[in-house]
């Protein structure tokens, strides 16, 4: 319908709603802008998000060191309860060990010495007095538990023997450090078990890793690769590493999400730890031993739940919703705070990572709806509010659904089986990750990372010096071999190499 | 019915039978020997117990700490769960602050410093490298958490501010240690709120400390006093202290169990916690902050329960008798172990701590009932099995109340109301706690410790050198008030004091 000043020029309301259409316009172009920007220089961005999501806070007394506000104990307990449920089911029982390892203990796996032993924090000191012997912060407790394994573990009918603890361990880290990613104090789980055979011990790495990749792949629509470490990259000390991957889209890097190790016989030789063969009388076996964890690095992958605040004054009705969302298993959060726009807090909310708003007011109150939109698409719509209960659970479930499958696209999409060396970089730094022909040997795989790390006295076009470009490492020997590899035939990737390949080995940037 | 053998002497098979009661009733003497000797020295048998249970073992490597096994960490988790869900009702929110605390924060409030100096483990080392400013673990964290509540509370709509932490703390006691009641490290929840009145802070510290006495009280069927503790023992730094007090029948000792403190505004003067007073513009006020803590001390008034274990190769009837009490909600153990003989069993369980023991063999099975005993009573009978579903929960909780009368009578029969001092040192030797009018004076405190301390230089009978007795200390100030002193009438009862009593406070031996 025409408007009724349209012969007579622009009116002053329509001069104003333009001005108004304008000046919003530009606020979303600059607010795009300044998206865009941040997300150039993703690790920006992401302490931005972290921090302004009230997930963490610096620890500025002590660099390294983060602090976990309620948004990410929140997830951590999420978590940990889905996890702690599954490995009591599978015998597992819970333990505390203290958090100080003596000198001695630590030092009777040599591997496992070269490993930590660069990032121990040592006490030296008790009040004003001198420790006659200095305690370093356990790293992990593998030093700490075994000499008591030695001490319980006495006949092949105390197998399999398996505990885990809930803790903090601290690794001083040189390395810069990154919420959640890399922090001198972290909380985990490490389970560690023996067992009576090689066989028997293998079959819980596996158990356990694939609770793992639950852990990422149904609780937090992230998905991952499984795999087996390469020899440069298993734990200090141990037999192999089993390893879940994934996969940052936004700068192309693989990133390791847990780790279940099989530690073989080399602890159970070292602390002694032994049974009597249950098939040979008079002949003892050294147990096989496992260790595996999951720390509070896995919180990165979620950032669909917020906490739960305590609210008075609701109006009655947004209390009915409540309830009846509530009663259908959905945690949700109303927001009556006075003094902020309603623009204001959606924006506020879709930082903290809320996957669906719910709006209500007058107009959706008349009709008997609410109205949402969702975090992930943007779409809009209104549900009946008689079958809330029913469909915003429905919907919930369709977002994490299509999280995980965008994520799941994104990752495969990113995941090129590379058998031309001249491939590599280009794909790298069109952030994908690579699964190339490799011989597993260690000093190939030092090489194939110095191939690829870009050199420092290459310069920009501007004549700066360009900052080196950072190689790529291996980050697992996934369990689902692509096809295409002859063994005895095919050539190892490195061209400086002159073995054959052994397996199909993804390699990528990381962290 | 007469024997056939009556009137030809003792037959061969009635000898047997009588070496075997003899040699029984031996073997039950010399158990009741041991038992009485270990139970003189309370220390020890109190060490055997913790230790022969598998709840604890010592941690040989560093001394003063102690390693918690399953089945201390069910107790334990089973607490933990119990207070978290009462406190997440309350609005309190979790959080995770590093363990390391600074010295320049730590040196803000000048009280605190002093009572947790001299127990402060320092790391002084990394790797190789000397840190360039050392740090301490944290003893407690409030100047850990502190200079963060300076910056998270804004306004007074961001009061209360609660967070709580589940987790480890260090401090280096140069007291003899015991396993649970005093380590160098133990687990423990800390609380830490903000309120913008001192009221408002004063009902929380009780309804925390109500939780804290539904822990033992309802948890564990321990009896305990609601208290303030006096100036002399109140938390370092902090306004006043409220505690729940417990009490050890086999030695008359005191106990605490639990704190809950209110800092009043010593802490937010220091750490600069404020918000703008809502009632007058422009003004500000110093925030009223709570600390509350429950340490796995608490684990001591458990011993109920043991762990779980997987067990095969079920006999069929046994299972269904596990299925039905399990789906009731019972805690049920199996104990199918070959090579053992059911009495080795009873006392294994019985020294775990096992409330109620079930047998079921072929007469039961024939009879269609399990048999029980209780181990509190020792008292024994059978009940069908088609009734156990309800039957064994009601029994079970039977037996908690039963066990919570005996102690809640033996704590009331223990805690003496005295007027006279001579009869002071008496109570004590005969294992009471005392309540005495007292003028809440400092010094007087420590004199009355002083008095009730057993001189070295005394003698025994035989000549040799006594060891000092322990001179009582204060455990509380009863809520509950007993009658009869009058203010400004009764004196204080130390004979050397000159003041008028205040109030009655409970004295005791303690730990």
């Amino acid at each position: 319908m025409a408007d009724a000043g349209e012969s007579t020029g622009p009116s002053k309301s329509a001069l104003k709603k333009a001005e108004k259409q304008a000046k919003m316009a530009a606020e979303k172009a600059a607010k795009a802008a300044k998206q865009a920007a941040l997300l150039e220089d993703f690790p920006q961005w992401y302490q931005e998000v972290v921090l302004k999501a009230q997930m963490i806070d610096y620890y500025n007394e002590i660099s390294g060191f983060y602090i976990l506000r309620p948004a990410a104990m929140y997830v951590w307990n999420t978590i940990r309860r889905w996890f702690q449920e599954r490995i009591e089911l599978m015998g597992v029982e819970e333990t505390s060990f203290p958090m100080f390892l003596s000198q001695a203990s630590f030092e009777k796996e040599k591997d496992h010495v070269e490993g930590f032993a660069p990032e121990l924090a040592w006490v030296t000191k008790a009040g004003d007095k001198e420790l006659e012997v200095p305690v370093a912060v356990r790293p992990t407790s593998e030093a700490v538990m075994y000499p008591y394994y030695s001490k319980w573990i006495r006949t092949h009918r105390d197998l399999p023997f398996r505990l885990n603890q809930w803790n903090n361990v601290v690794r001083w880290e040189a390395k810069q450090t990154t919420p959640f990613l890399r922090s001198r104090e972290f909380l985990w789980q490490e389970g560690h078990t023996a067992h009576l055979t090689e066989e028997l011990a293998g079959k819980e790495v596996l158990e356990i890793l694939e609770l793992y990749a639950g852990v990422y792949e149904q609780l937090l629509a992230v998905p991952v690769v499984r795999g087996r470490k390469t020899e440069n990259e298993k734990f200090a000390g141990g037999y192999y590493t089993t390893t879940v991957e994934g996969y940052i889209p936004s700068n192309g890097r693989g990133i390791q999400g847990a780790t279940s190790h099989c530690l073989g016989q080399n602890f159970s030789k070292m602390f002694d730890i032994k049974v009597e063969d249950p098939e040979v009388k008079g002949q003892h076996i050294n147990v096989w031993q496992n260790s595996w964890g999951l720390s509070t690095r896995v919180i990165v992958g979620i950032t669909k739940n917020t906490t739960p605040e305590e609210r008075e004054n609701l109006d009655k009705r947004l209390e009915e919703i409540n309830q009846a969302l509530t009663k259908a298993g959905v945690r949700v959060e109303v927001d009556v705070r006075d003094g902020y726009t309603p623009a204001w807090k959606f924006n506020d909310w879709e930082l903290k990572g809320v996957p669906l708003r719910i709006e209500f007011g007058p107009k959706d109150s008349a009709k008997n709806v609410v109205s949402w939109a969702r975090r992930d698409t943007g779409e809009k719509g209104t549900t009946d509010i008689a079958e809330i209960g029913s469909k915003i659970p429905e919907l919930l479930e369709t977002i994490q659904q299509d999280l995980y499958n965008k994520a799941e696209k994104s990752f495969r999409e990113h995941r090129l089986n590379i058998t031309n060396w001249d491939e590599v970089l280009p794909a790298l730094d069109a952030k994908n990750v690579v699964l190339i022909p490799f011989c597993l040997d260690g000093k190939c795989e030092d090489r194939i990372k110095e191939l690829t790390t870009g050199k420092p006295e290459e310069t920009t076009e501007g004549g700066a010096p360009k900052a080196p470009t950072m190689g790529m490492k291996s980050l697992c020997i996934p369990f689902e071999q692509p096809e295409g590899l002859v063994k005895g035939e095919t050539d190892c990737l490195n061209p400086e190499c002159s073995r054959k390949a052994e397996q199909w080995c993804m390699f990528g940037r990381s962290y």
